[in-house]
């Protein structure tokens, strides 16, 4: 994943805000050029573990007034902590079946068809790199991109795992097939239970925006559909948890031979 | 479940608000006293199934100004559109236990242990709905209670699902176990993987913080602990997505039988 290199004073779009997040980019090793710590939280308890990690990675850690953290938050609660991080770029459909093919796995991807709220797409990334998947794929021309929102949803999982912006949704579907992936689309309509069984790599899910589901140009290229049973009287669920159902479907089946 | 009666001019808290929240209300026949549309919104197709839904139903919409909207919303999005709703309250353990009773099926509960968090909260009453479960369970102490953002994030479940607040989660476990329901844990640290088997009604799934976990007393209480398998680098997942893994999990087996 190529990524820019960390500007020693960074925008606000390269901010990370939030304990959790902070916490998570300093123990991946992301590049991280400052945390910030208001002067209100800096003696708290919980940030411990971040000033002490922050040290032994040889972070400077600079005490500033809240009114400063709330200007990086954009509105999203930061509980007196920020880090500057170099921004993240979207890599190609490329980079991520790269990230298999160096694991020597068959490729495990999840695909986003309109999912644009950022604490979403952050959730999805968070769970996939969870559950060891290669990459997640978003359409270029909508997503937000690895805003300080998503990073934060992401809970630092956006250092660890590539995210693939395409042109064409369905144009990389058919790459994708081409590859030898299996393209398995989350349908609500569709007769197939997604825990019947066989839903193991190389796959590609794809998962639509709550409520629309997938566009029809992308439900028609998926080679399987497959429905998360509903058993109450709710008609939908939330993407991100629908997202992490079949990702540990997948999991589940992978990840069983080769360890645990 | 005991509902107060609807009021006809509901207090902030007790609205609902957002184009899938109230969507979801009204098509569950919860009670509904007034819809109110912004004025810029009232012509958007969006709105359409709501104003449908809503004359179908009988109840009253009102064109208002945003900023009334806004004040019901208390910072959240609203996407132009509130419903006016009777405030829903927490029942009591054996409410649950009843609802399990009068469905003539084991129960099956999930139980949260220090998620305060809204968003997680509505969400996790969102998927237990999905997912057959008979009730979520909270520490009535720590809870928020129903309030706008709980059922906004619940898409419109806390209508269908019954919540228990109870004053010592401890206490209510043992009552449960007493009650022959088996307490199974989610524990990052425990031996067995949530998916390696047996996880069936009677059970009450117990899931604690994000980053925190089981209070120990409560993971103590537990007949035993499962842990869902992090095969990347981030931590923990969110817990709506743990519990969400869980209760699917025991759907799988509860809903084979049955159906689907």
């Amino acid at each position: 994943m190529a990524r820019p290199v960390a500007r020693p004073d960074a925008s606000p779009d390269t901010a990370l805000v939030g304990r959790h997040a902070v916490l998570e980019a300093l123990r991946a090793g992301q590049p991280v050029s400052r945390v910030l710590v208001s002067r209100t939280a800096h003696g708290a308890g919980p940030l411990r573990d971040i000033l002490e990690t922050a040290r032994s990675r040889g972070v400077p850690v600079q005490t500033v007034d809240a009114r400063r953290l709330d200007g990086l938050a954009q509105g999203l609660p930061h509980q007196g902590v920020a880090a500057l991080t170099a921004a993240q770029s979207l890599v190609g459909l490329d980079d991520v079946l790269d990230v298999a093919r160096r694991r020597g796995e068959p490729p495990f991807l999840i695909v986003l068809d309109g999912v644009e709220d950022p604490h979403n797409l952050g959730a999805v990334i968070r769970t996939a790199e969870a559950a060891g998947a290669h990459g997640v794929v978003v359409p270029r021309r909508r997503a937000a991109g690895l805003t300080p929102a998503v990073a934060r949803a992401a809970a630092g999982a956006t250092a660890h795992l590539a995210v693939a912006g395409v042109g064409n949704l369905v144009a990389a579907l058919e790459q994708l097939k081409k590859a030898g992936v299996w393209v398995v689309g989350a349908d609500p309509d569709a007769e197939e239970r997604y825990d019947a069984g066989a839903l193991e790599p190389p796959v590609a899910l794809v998962v639509g925006a709550e409520g629309r589901g997938l566009h029809r140009l992308v439900r028609e290229r998926c080679d399987r559909l497959v429905r998360i049973p509903l058993r109450g009287q709710v008609r939908s669920l939330n993407v991100s948890v629908a997202a992490a159902l079949l990702l540990y479907e997948v999991a589940r089946r992978a990840g069983r031979p080769r360890r645990n």
